[in-house]
């Protein structure tokens, strides 16, 4: 399945701190054929670090997409029954408006320049696409972490619009820890002299510090046991220890190489500006119950969560089910056990399409 | 009680990685009289960013010691019965001659030709220092996390020079995960610019860099629930969020200050050498098994750990146990409940104190 990327201009996004973007671009993709009722759309939210290339393989790239595993023909997003669409997210670098994208005002890259932004915006400016596509009613949103974020607010703010939600491996709200780490990546990039304030595009880019971050991020992702399973002390290409400061073990060698690498396809300012939305982001925007925040909300719940995830634990899905509970909402939780921690919903995808594909059935057999 | 620092100059110490120096130098300070027999002396270890200033006020700085609240009259390490030391490790920045010493040979600071060293050499001039002190066996080695580490190395070393260790809330080697936050930790060092090579002692010293690594570090030491507890959400000196990138949140707050704080005290250099230290840390030498490590050990043990923990998590403590009583080794381990994360015996130490003291006093009295 070879995939074009599109985009869309929109003339204007109003945000949550008062600024307004004019235009605002979205590359996006789809997969799958929209019905003549349009009663088929599932958009597809992606991670803090993913892009509208959610599946098949790239005509540009020729890389299969970062969710190809769960959405095709037959998988757990079921192409051939399901339209899917997936954009990247506002303040993204691959296609989407964003700090690196050029201000028509002054003709330069935005830089530091751009707007402090929400996930509240950037399910705004979904909404536009959705609209722009004619879509009345989505049949589901569904990503992980920032994506199941994303879901939820499209829940809340959007009720009438979506048939059902699949929240994956996140939160209503960011916590301390959370926040915490995302802070120091900032911190790690904003260290790095050729961060330079922001204003790197036409020099080199702060690479040190992001790729620091990253590596940070990484940790994160994986758990103790999947670590100790995939390097554990195992050396890299020696028989002892180098007694310097080269790369000894394993893991050292693969968090240099994913860090370096994350550095040629990720902009240091988006790193910045979409961690601060995720840190911003609370359902209950600071008032009132989690429950109270889905009294308006219509929609069927999948709940998922993974048994190792660490770093969005399955307490703060249970708090999601119990606040959906509370308003007697149609919802369905299952922790997964998974050793993945919370890269599972990316790579531990067996039981995770199972669910989704009898999910997404029913919600599509209710609605016809 | 006012203390004083103090310091002794051995020859040369011979190191694992085949190199040696000369001469080296200790800083100590001690608590409590030794008694003629010399058969009360406790040696204290201490943590990665720790120093010989374990308890007691600082005669130079007026500040108490890291461990102020477990060590003095009446306290877990009872000064009145016991004669306590605590020295400065092998590669630190606080008296011990560490990568910030002058070598001898050039008039200059060793930075990065300082050899890269082991906790078993760490553990070999503490013997020294013993010998030093004419004491043919310690009543105890104590110390938390890479203090416990050392507490091991000592048992397995000196089997006849040491009657009872307590290793606290640590590993007998680093896994995969551990390594890589020690990773991450060095990394943001060595891309500061400021770092140069290690060659900036005479210039500013890559503040930055260390401040990262240190927020991390302070992330890892903290538990989920204690973070929450301590900041949760809240704001910093704001009633909301400020659309930018100052300071928004209490835990950046904190994590900001944290990591200034600690460059005007510690020398990015040692951060390097002795976190590489205790990843390179292995009690059983990659050979055999962890019982066959602790074959020669004629210690008592009490091993403590601690439920919220994540970074030396129990299962590791549970390992020790485990190899201890294969060899049929008395030890006796307890998993205490805290919410402080490995902070915790630290700042968390009621329960410790009762276990440590009544352990210590079973132990003296056997060997009167």
């Amino acid at each position: 399945m070879i995939v074009e990327a599109n985009s869309v201009r929109f003339d204007s996004l109003s945000l949550d701190n008062g600024a307004s973007l004019a235009p605002v671009d979205v590359a996006y993709e789809t997969y799958g054929e929209l019905n003549s009722k349009k009663t088929n759309a599932i958009l597809i939210l992606h991670a803090f670090s993913g892009d509208a290339h959610a599946a098949g393989i790239s005509h540009e790239t020729g890389k299969p997409g970062w969710w190809d595993n769960c959405i095709g023909p037959g998988k757990a997003f079921d192409t051939n029954k399901y339209f899917v669409i997936c954009s990247n997210i506002l303040g993204g670098c691959r296609g989407t408006t964003g700090p690196s994208s050029v201000n028509p005002a002054t003709g330069c890259p935005y830089a530091m320049s751009f707007p402090v932004i929400t996930v509240s915006d950037m399910v705004r400016l979904q909404k536009m696409l959705i609209d722009w596509f004619g879509i009345e009613r989505l049949l589901s949103v569904s990503g992980g972490s920032m994506g199941g974020m994303q879901a939820l607010e499209w829940a809340v703010a959007f009720p009438d619009r979506v048939v059902s939600a699949i929240p994956i491996a996140c939160t209503t709200r960011h916590s301390a820890q959370q926040i915490a780490f995302n802070e120091v990546g900032r911190q790690a990039i904003m260290a790095d002299p050729d961060w330079n304030e922001g204003n790197y595009y036409s020099h080199k880019p702060p690479a040190r510090g992001l790729a620091v971050a990253r590596m940070v991020g990484h940790i994160t992702y994986m758990s103790d046991d999947s670590m100790r399973e995939k390097f554990g002390r195992r050396l890299r290409g020696k028989e002892n220890f180098g007694f310097d400061f080269d790369v000894d073990f394993e893991v050292e060698s693969y968090l240099r190489y994913r860090g370096s690498e994350f550095v040629t396809r990720f902009d240091a300012n988006s790193y910045l500006y979409i961690t601060k939305a995720m840190d911003y982001f609370d359902l209950t925007n600071g008032q009132g119950t989690l429950a109270s925040a889905f009294a308006s909300s219509q929609a069927r719940f999948l709940v998922i969560s993974f048994s190792s995830d660490w770093l969005y634990p399955s307490y703060q899905s249970q708090e999601i089910v119990r606040a959906l509970r509370t308003r007697n909402c149609d919802v369905a939780y299952v922790e997964l056990q998974s050793n993945y921690g919370h890269d599972a919903f990316l790579v531990d995808v067996a039981e995770q399409t199972d669910l989704i594909r009898g999910f997404l059935a029913s919600t599509y057999e209710k609605t016809q």
